[in-house]
């Protein structure tokens, strides 16, 4: 195994699937991980927030894993989500995703206990790391506080990445406050700092961050690598917030399902993990006509 | 299997032991369960938010019911705790249990997602329910919204009852509001009712609840027993109040294990699971201080 590349530019949280028995659907994820990266994606996250991680198992979450590797996709376009509520499962996550040929993982903190202290979200990341016990992996710390309930703050980042140089080797801030990803690029600018909260690449990438691990690649990849680019026009900015102001009116992962099923013209996507509830017929079709009227014309992929 | 007995009177979340792997002392964790029943508790919950639950994988979960039971405890002083943040953990956790002879399960919602509708929490327990597709199956609801951020509404409750009468066969409301305890009794006056925050038992027991499922029982299960009978003394109500005052200035779980360490004589007791940490040396001096002041003395059980 060679030295990862850093995690940069446009991954994409990858929506998860499901079968009709309710369990992931190895064809169909593979099948859109392939198109994503003919697309000009750099990587995908598969079994993040957006594919509804912490809704699988750990055996369906290494399955799931195992088998977009022997569909062809390559170990070094991977990040792999293996933050669970359990020390003990995320261990085994890991090490799973490490004897793959996966060591970038991007890892949520336990997000059952609330209130947790500084010093028990670095002991945890720290026992995590010492518990792995490999030199090849290589974290992605997590903060999506509006979710996990478990804020990582910048000072656990930095103490993290002072403790284990070369293993911490980035951090993905879906919190939604620029100031703090501005606080985490000034604290720990060694790391790879990523948005998932797509309006604020453009800044991000003027002061210095490595790019986005966001949903919205699922969907419109190409809106979202324009972001990417040096002297973005503000036209590309307001476009996304009008996506989101859009979308972000129901639950997102199936709001973005039901825009993947319409995309696609297959409503095997419509479904997300309970307790995850799908679009109802008429929010799916007020929330397609919505984006239609703002200019996101959606036109199943068989028919272009 | 028998009907198994509907949950009340006095019912302990029983703390977690670990060994110094870090894993479950089923030895330890069997002689609590000895010791407790011993003093008169009507059964056990293994691996509650009390024992950490969340913290552990399915497999950890599993085979500590089984070493219990391997330890003659029978099944029918046991609820099994079985909620997890994954569906298909849950249906595996509740599945492991009614094999093994333990039918009454306590289920926390799912507790990665947050603002789930009324609506999606009914469907995710409707989906459990017919999942598992046992008619010998009853479910405990576990309502803990300042931990699983999840609240189960009484409409939701009155809803699933409705929907599984017989299967939904109670509730354990530790939202610490006796309102909400209020409308349930109102709501579901079938079920059996309990509650987690002890000194709100005397108010339970006159309005017609069944009894409560309780940290505090590992402790001083006279003290919650007490509360238990008609006609409570003020004064019991107070020492409860006074208890609780002391000990929540702390993380509750590491200082439930600190004052067990303290009566047991055996520093084993004082570790949690990560992401909790154990209580410093001169908070456990600091706690023990002030219960010792307010009259809880503790005295090793060896010395007694």
């Amino acid at each position: 195994m060679t030295e990862p590349a850093p995690i940069r530019g446009l991954w994409c949280a990858t929506l998860t699937p499901l079968g009709r028995d309710g369990g992931v659907d190895h064809a169909r994820l593979a099948a859109l991980v392939r198109e994503l990266l003919a697309k000009g994606v750099a990587g995908i996250v598969p079994f993040g927030t957006t594919g509804e991680g912490p809704s699988f198992s750990v055996a369906e979450r290494c399955e799931g894993l195992d088998a977009l590797l022997a569909a062809g996709i390559a170990p070094d376009r991977l990040l792999a989500a293996t933050g669970c509520a359990a020390l003990s499962d995320t261990v085994a996550l890991t090490r799973h995703a490490l004897k793959t040929g996966c060591p970038r993982c991007l890892i949520l903190p336990p997000f059952f206990w609330k209130n947790l202290t500084d010093e028990a979200v670095f002991r945890y990341y720290s026992m995590l790391i010492d518990t792995v016990g490999d030199t090849r992996l290589r974290v992605y710390l997590y903060h999506i506080p509006q979710l996990s309930a478990v804020p990582i703050r910048p000072e656990v980042v930095a103490r993290l990445a002072a403790a284990y140089p070369g293993i911490i080797a980035g951090v993905k801030d879906s919190g939604g406050d620029f100031e703090h990803t501005a606080g985490l690029l000034r604290r720990v600018p060694q790391l790879s700092v990523l948005v998932g909260h797509e309006s604020h690449l453009p800044r991000l990438m003027r002061a210095g961050g490595a790019g986005t691990i966001c949903g919205i690649a699922n969907l419109f990849p190409d809106l979202i690598a324009a972001l990417l680019k040096p002297d973005v026009p503000p036209d590309d900015e307001t476009r996304v917030r009008m996506f989101l102001d859009i979308v972000l009116r129901y639950p997102f992962v199936p709001a973005f399902k039901a825009i993947r099923a319409a995309q696609t013209g297959d409503p095997a996507w419509l479904a997300p993990r309970p307790p995850l509830l799908p679009l109802a017929a008429d929010e799916q079709t007020t929330l397609l006509a919505a984006l239609h009227s703002a200019g996101f014309g959606i036109v199943p992929e068989r028919s272009q």
